[in-house]
């Protein structure tokens, strides 16, 4: 039987600002990335989170992302490797001491918007990433672009990877994702992307923009958890994988 | 042979902006509190700081604090007790899982500035930052004031304490520190400084402002790391106290 | 003719995070009290919240706040009679600029959240604040409670105030507010409310929790815009007014 | 007579930290750019900066930066041309108002570190900048790089314009500063840089490190505030421009 992860940022609520249906959302995915207070998730919020995803027993992972609050870990940041090593740190360790004290373990860790878009095509920046997460602990799974230097540079380092798919994003002839100014980024139907989700699981390949169908390691696909609609295509996905006998569980 | 712990908080530099000589400092005092990023201490400080400690052999704690990088955390902030303990949570993991991954165990936790103060006369502070410690792990050591409810909650709870007590304050009869806005808060001489120190470890008394000899419990002794002589003052009450068949170690 | 001042606090949002229907709102009031950046409101917020508040033709002002974004100002913070003059120095010419710079000029200052509250109950955080404004532009209008001493701080150093009263929040005999920890501190209807409006401008004069009548100068109306039936209240509220023959506009 | 203005960054302590010896630095200089709290600079640090600057009689000029206090506005930040446009607008128009409610007129504008780098290579964050000192006062002085877009986008907006020149950088044949990453990229000795500096100023040209001849605007020269030697080489430099009959003062 085929199985995959279904994973969904979450936690990205701060001080009096609300953000995301993340308990709700909890009930259709298996694994979950929570901000860790450098882009969203003050410690309230992050408390909380943890212990929602422990109730309903989702698995949890750290967000970590570069400081900017005010622009939600979305614009890229000039940092040496040695700054995003010791940031990377810090998150993860904050958000694995918050998890073992509610009991839990920490599974995965998934970097964050402009630093995860930076590490996918920086070889540097995905390696600082990865030392990080191996310093913390060599057993954290590491969630990262399929076939970007995040899986590369975490394999290098003998860590555990999940290859990370998306439901809502087109695919280039050379596997990376069609950047977001172009005009056929996203995809806007829900009967599509769950068509894609199906074939890159069932296949483990894609069609391109271009039409070509290209290699693809899908092993764990992001659903994204802002936006009005995002609770109704995560119910849409998930049903349409259980209608396909595929398993919805994490690593 | 007597004992006592020499402790002093480090780490207080914050990007650009450097605080304290911390290195040098290490070589005099047997255990650091490190600032945990919410009054001081950015990622990169948190981890050179954490790397320093281990390599001079001193024991690391978490020095966490009111999120006021501003006001260093020198200013009271009316939190509720849940938020209290969520951001001693989320401090407290965060240099914990430094220290991990560099392969040091954390050995205590002390509250800093604002929330020291808090705590030492407010009973739900207290508590809620003593759960805090507890619930990341129940054999951390806890620092706080001697005589005070920091002390208090945290046996409460059953965690290990050290009572600390101030080299260069002076006290009131009813054992808490002279307030900084009278007169005669602070011993200005570091030969009064070491008397008082001498007479606290050997004596567990202390001669209060009024003339009276109080009961102390003095455990672990606070050096300040900030100001012109804080470095000279460390020798000269490091000697003195080995002059006098002190032996200056960690719990 | 009777008039009064319809005030509402906007530009509440910061970064991907959004509160409140500004723009909506703004048709039913008569004057704006913009976030300066401290407890909400980043640069880009308070710019397209001065260019909506020109283009609806409301009269602009200040709101600054503690230095508390996670908080949202809302948490009392102990700072010096000098910290809170340069805060709120800082804040006021912020805005200010900001409006002149798209041919604005800035209406009135009120302070926020917990600042407001403080400054209330307590003479010298109020002058503190009113110097501020004075030094700033000695014509700006300064919003503060009725009966407390923002107001009575602001009229010793000859600044022009505007009286607030509150819709939804009861009063003592004594002429406060009654305190958010009890049971009656908020009217839940609007019906009520509108009632307690009516009194307050036909009369001034309000019943207090007690049932006894006293004094109260209403010279502006807070609406809150936050909650989902803001801006139902807000129709319901103007409508009552425009029925009573009273004018919407501010000083 | 030849005259130039000499300037240099100050108000870059924050909270508990200090940086740079402003005060004495104001003797020796014609101008100061002031940081406006996103870099560095709270606001009473802003505050009691503007006042000495006042009282020492020197042209304030605000220094507005990328948000990023922890990196000290040193780290490139990828930010839209309305967010650069939106973020300068907030921190000139917050300097502005601290100067004029202190009597004084705010004098000049001047980018601080990476968001000076990118707008003298981006034309487009060049633009923005230069539209919102506009926005503004148009009647606001332009400091930029010589040579560079800050310059050219700010003249085609009408604003007057002070190309600056570095003291201890060199240039390359292009007129450009030779890049921090080669080894030649700073003058080491007082001697040359004063040498360099009186050719600029004297003869519009710089001899770049090919040995070739360039032109170079130069009406304002930089003095770095920061580092052991700063003051010391600012008497230097001021006395050897005294002693070449060169006048120092602003525009």
């Amino acid at each position: 039987m085929l199985s995959v992860d279904l994973n969904c940022d979450m936690g990205e609520s701060f001080g009096a600002w609300t953000m995301g249906r993340d308990a709700e959302l909890m009930d259709y995915v298996s694994s979950v990335n929570i901000a860790c207070g450098f882009h969203a998730g003050d410690a309230s919020v992050i408390r909380k989170t943890v212990e929602t995803a422990i109730a309903k027993n989702v698995a949890v992972g750290a967000h970590p992302s570069f400081p900017d609050l005010q622009g939600f870990g979305r614009r890229e940041m000039k940092m040496s490797a040695t700054e995003i090593f010791d940031i990377v740190l810090y998150q993860v360790a904050a958000l694995k001491g918050v998890c073992e004290a509610f009991g839990a373990k920490l599974h995965h860790v998934k970097p964050h918007g402009a630093l995860y878009n930076c590490a996918a095509k920086d070889e540097a920046t995905a390696k600082a990433i990865a030392e990080a997460v191996k310093a913390i602990d060599a057993k954290l799974l590491f969630y990262g672009l399929a076939n970007s230097f995040l899986i590369s540079e975490a394999e290098k380092l003998n860590l555990k990877t999940a290859s990370e798919v998306f439901a809502d994003r087109t695919y280039q002839a050379d596997g990376t994702l069609t950047p977001r100014t172009q005009p056929d980024a996203l995809i806007e139907t829900a009967e599509k992307s769950v068509a894609q989700v199906l074939q890159m699981i069932k296949t483990q390949k894609v069609t391109a923009t271009n039409s070509e169908t290209i290699q693809i390691c899908a092993e764990t696909v992001c659903i994204h958890g802002d936006g009005a609609h995002a609770l109704e295509f995560a119910k849409t996905i998930r049903q349409a994988l259980i209608d396909n006998q595929i398993k919805i569980q994490s690593f």
